[in-house]
């Protein structure tokens, strides 16, 4: 896949912040890219930007685009699920030559997009230019759009080893669907945010119950922030439930992971990488 | 499956309010059963009623104790399903004669236990005893487990045909797992209780987006309660919400079901009732 001298933002879950834009179109200048703003990103439908036809058909205009060599997901918070098996179903033939980037809810996209043979990556959006220090996040992910800078990738993954990488909560919620790749042999990288522990040990035994899940090579764990209170504490830390679930289910726990919700995240392409 | 004139209470999630033992032992008087109060029902191991080791042991315990008709477990909150499949697999076999009655987070249990051969059933628990008008939901119960009350049974169920009920996110962690039992054919009902809209649209995308969920016979919806405020409006309803997921997933819907978090939550056994 080429690099990005076009990158298209388009938004499969929750509205961009408009008050970004300028921001991120001042990053974009810098790193050398046009960057289309769909208008898609600032559509409202209750909890979503748009409803789901208006959110797949802005999906679909950039995705059929040839002009359009990356596409950048503008924010999660829930919606792209809803939409990413429609969007697998019928891709257009431009749609193999991009990049697309995303996290957290865009995993489910990442996911459907990753099966039927596109390049995909897990990395900062568009809104983290809301987050302290976010304007690093958005440089860092133009930089692997724009230039393939390798200085942005995970530092854990190994050169020729299939990684993928997931919000926790999302992937809970892929396993055993239509969306989701085959995960034999990926180095699965995870992390979460705003999940008490008790929810989170729950998705881990949920993701580590399932088959699939068993024939990763080893399972890394980046951060998982903003964990609210229990009304009674937990009783156990993370990573020793992370590690816990891992020796249950047979899973080889490859330590932690330089991802997360926050502005330092890195970038994980999935697949192999050549070179 | 006989009627119960002994009854075992464990706790396989969170412990069991201590003060509500008089309640729910008077309870049990008046319906004609002798009721066991297992002491692990008291311990504490941060979130959970004692250790894993120490809740698989109380439910081992009373499993194989052939002076014991049923197991009724105490209270839900999670921990169940770190137990479930270490007791399906090394099933005693008095474990057989018995029936296990709970809800909420016991649901992965009252799965493993169905799937292995068990009677089990969905309905009220001690701790429901805390609950406005809790005293009813205790009666139902045990009118259940004592009597085989058919007054007490879900009032849609229908003679013949194998149902299951479930929380719909304990549902939504048990699919794809070896604790889940062949929902084939299967009258499923869901209810749910605490979370978000968008975290329930995201739980029906994931349980109505399974192979093996696409084959029940129909699914009918039970009470959601205590939805939490969106910070923005999800901007759809509950029941438009679950239709929606049944007809993308060419499932049947079958309407409600009287079934929630609540103290007139009804009875449904799972699998075929004869008669």
């Amino acid at each position: 896949m080429g690099k990005a001298s076009t990158i298209a933002v388009v938004a499969p879950g929750r509205a961009l912040d408009a008050s970004l834009v300028p921001l991120v179109q001042a990053r974009a200048e810098a790193a050398g890219a046009e960057l289309i703003m769909h208008p898609q990103c600032f559509a409202e439908d209750g909890h979503f930007a748009g409803s789901d036809s208006e959110r797949l058909d802005a999906l679909h205009q950039v995705m059929a685009d040839e002009r359009v060599d990356a596409v950048w997901f503008a924010r999660g918070g829930y919606g792209a699920g809803r939409i990413a098996e429609a969007a697998m179903a019928a891709l257009p033939e431009a749609a193999r030559t991009k990049t697309y980037l995303g996290y957290s809810d865009a995993g489910f996209l990442l996911a459907a997009l990753h099966k039927v043979g596109c390049d995909v990556a897990h990395g900062p959006m568009p809104q983290d230019g809301a987050r302290e220090g976010g304007e690093a996040a958005l440089d860092r992910a133009l930089a692997w759009l724009v230039r393939r800078d390798e200085a942005t990738l995970e530092p854990g993954l190994t050169r020729g080893v299939p990684a993928m990488a997931f919000n926790l909560t999302v992937l809970s919620h892929l396993v055993g669907t239509p969306m989701v790749p085959d995960l034999a042999g990926v180095d699965l990288l995870i992390e979460d945010v705003g999940e008490y522990l008790y929810a989170t040990d729950r998705a881990l035994l949920h993701v580590t119950g399932q088959e699939s899940v068993r024939g990763v090579a080893q399972l890394r764990h980046g951060r998982f922030s903003d964990v609210p209170e229990n009304d009674i504490p937990f009783g156990r830390g993370l990573e020793a439930m992370i590690k816990g679930w891992c020796e249950r289910s047979g899973i080889r726990h490859g330590g932690s992971a330089d991802i997360g919700h926050d502005a330092a995240n890195k970038i994980v392409p999935f697949g192999p990488r050549g070179g």
